[in-house]
């Protein structure tokens, strides 16, 4: 089963990253773009007898060391 | 407009942080993850008058900024 996890920062945490992206489309004529807000995407087979099985344990990798749950949120997709 | 790009390392890309972190999850007993790979995800507003003129937009920014068209690849979602 594959799984992709978003990680992406709480909406109040600063984001320099992002910041500078928008810097530079700015820069570069872009000036259209406004808010931009850099995450992670994690992509990976998981080895799980059914989807609830493989979610419950993505779930608990992301708590234990994907995630910092204190400064992003994470979604969770599980496809065939 | 909300504009999502999800940038991947191609497939036959070495993704030395994807390893890093497979062997994280191996030693918190995670040994089901396999095939890790890291991405970035970007998200932002975008100024446009429709779907398919922020779509195209967006798709310019990917090839002059956000993207590395030789390493990565990228996918544009847009939504209201």
């Amino acid at each position: 089963m594959k799984a992709k996890v978003e990680i992406t920062l709480k909406s109040g945490v600063l984001d320099p990253q992002g910041k500078a992206i928008e810097g530079a489309l700015a820069g570069l004529g872009f000036d259209e773009a406004s808010g931009v807000r850099q995450g992670k995407v994690i992509e990976f087979n998981v080895d799980a007898p059914d989807e609830a099985a493989a979610r419950a344990r993505v779930e608990e990798m992301c708590k234990k060391l994907l995630a910092n749950p204190v400064m992003e949120n994470y979604a969770i997709s599980i496809s065939a």
